[in-house]
């Protein structure tokens, strides 16, 4: 089998050793590194990643999505404020493949979480605003494995839910968390999109402003959840009403994704989903390297246009031009 | 460009003409030339569906999914028994990847559906019983089209609902229903299943036997798919209360997906959705080309497993692996 890990320089030890002895500077660098298009900066992380991985691992990885105007950043600030406290390291990612488009991005502004920003036992990463969700999402599994290295026991994902930008993460996370507005038309949304049947935490957020509309729509979220949502073994997804802005119910939470990692670490589950997430990545590169693959091929470019035509007008079988154009890649 | 279509054999050019002039037999003989694994086989139907193809699309094809108990061999009767009275030609063809292991299949017991067998204007075939969903969906969709070109009008694609079949089957019909028993256990099912999502009509059968529990099945399903089912343009997908056993309210059923078809005509999405199903199907199978040159590779067929183990262990990045892997393509 061949040697995955290349040897690496001086300058690439020296950001390994500085993620391990948790320098930001070092970690910074190293996510820039990941997230850069270049190809020797490319085969530089998979190296510098490689050598960190034997030390990533130890966290719980937790995704959280919600619409705008849920309060995710106030709620992600509150709760980061109480881990930090209780001693816990944090790290705060995003995935937000609309960065790349409109130029702005979840986490961006840094007047946001601004009191987490301070702590020296934090920290804060907005998303990679290159290229495709499946790339944005390449280079945050690759930053969570690195802030693991670096010591942070506690990662955060957000996710602004463009796209299937939901699904992504929740196949990144040991547990994916959706926060809800306290009114029927939110819990609509998450139902119509999929996100109900993914989500293992549901949170009803700013129960301050109305709290008899939130003890409402936890009881719908509840009856969508026991519909929708698959059981898994040992976990019963759980309802939680919270007010992130007056930090109430934020140590009930914590307690709750605590019961939840303790259950699914006692039934096999949590090593399992893991396991599980990273064969199904590796999948997903594999078929996306053989699809760049087969639309490099110098015949699938000239035909590929013409026979989908053709397909489309039912002139030839979808079968009979996908037989055409990789008759041309056994040739070669 | 490539030929796909080569020069017919006597013998195939028969059954292309056995087929146009509407021979069962030649019909028969042509789907089981379809339904073999044998690779000269599959040549010479490849070839002998390219020549049909151009007559091939003269239908409305209609899938039909439900739970077994819901009554769907009755139903297809009740309504093929309507359509034939009516003037219509109709084909029975069956999805069930179950069958290739547990040996039985839907349709294959020739007591179902006994009096439509008897009539000519209707043409029933059991499920290919060879190989994966995917194998079995391949099958239907050629067997589809011979059928189509031997002049039936309306084809019917029956599923047992095992596994990914009914998203399957919705990706080959122009209009997906769901038969539902008129309780509250049933409904609840196809949530769970992600069918309610998919799904352009659903009918709630044995109306008879408890007419109100049938309304209220009715209000159920109605409100599940106002909440899930994304809306399509010039479309709202209705709930039907009929039995037929009783053959009641198949003529309404039958109302119900002309009013269908004429809609989608109008906003070009009937066509379009034909388009889209034939480019997805195309692309379906390139990747799983791909894929099965990718298995055949020698150093995959090689390092595949360890490399598996070693990702699953946390020894490896999914990424590094993927590329081990594809970097032996390159080589080649």
């Amino acid at each position: 089998m061949r040697e995955p890990t290349p040897s690496l320089s001086p300058v690439d030890q020296a950001l390994v050793d500085g993620v391990r002895t948790r320098g930001r500077r070092a970690l910074a660098k190293t996510i820039t590194l990941i997230e850069s298009t270049r190809a020797d900066h490319q085969q530089r992380a998979r190296a510098v990643v490689a050598e960190l991985l034997p030390h990533s691992g130890n966290s719980i990885r937790i995704g959280i999505s919600g619409s705008p105007g849920a309060g995710k950043s106030t709620f992600i600030e509150a709760l980061g404020n109480h881990l930090l406290d209780a001693g816990h390291r944090l790290a705060v990612l995003a995935v937000d493949p609309s960065s790349s488009i409109s130029g702005g991005s979840i986490l961006g502004d840094k007047t946001r979480m601004e009191s987490l920003c301070q702590r020296e036992e934090a920290f804060i990463r907005p998303s990679p605003s290159a290229g495709s969700l499946g790339g944005v999402a390449e280079m945050t599994r690759e930053a969570i494995l690195v802030c693991e290295a670096a010591g942070f026991d506690v990662i955060i994902v957000e996710t602004v839910g463009v796209g299937q930008s939901e699904t992504t993460v929740a196949g990144m996370v040991d547990v994916f968390v959706l926060l809800q507005l306290p009114n029927a038309g939110d819990d609509l949304q998450a139902m119509k999109k999929g996100i109900v049947e993914i989500a293992d935490l549901v949170v009803i957020n700013k129960a301050d402003i109305d709290p008899r509309a939130a003890a409402v729509a936890r009881s719908q979220m509840q009856t969508a959840m026991s519909m929708l949502r698959p059981s898994i073994a040992g976990w019963r997804p759980a309802v939680l009403v919270l007010s992130a802005l007056q930090k109430q119910g934020i140590d009930a939470f914590w307690a709750e994704i605590e019961r939840y990692r303790t259950n699914m670490t006692a039934c096999g589950e949590f090593a399992a989903r893991r396991q599980r997430q990273a064969l199904d990545w590796m999948w997903a590169q594999i078929d996306s390297g053989l699809r760049r693959r087969f639309h490099a091929h110098p015949a699938v470019r000239a035909e590929l246009e013409p026979l989908s035509a053709a397909v489309a007008a039912g002139r030839t079988t979808p079968a009979a031009a996908a037989q055409t154009l990789l008759d041309h890649l056994q040739v070669r």
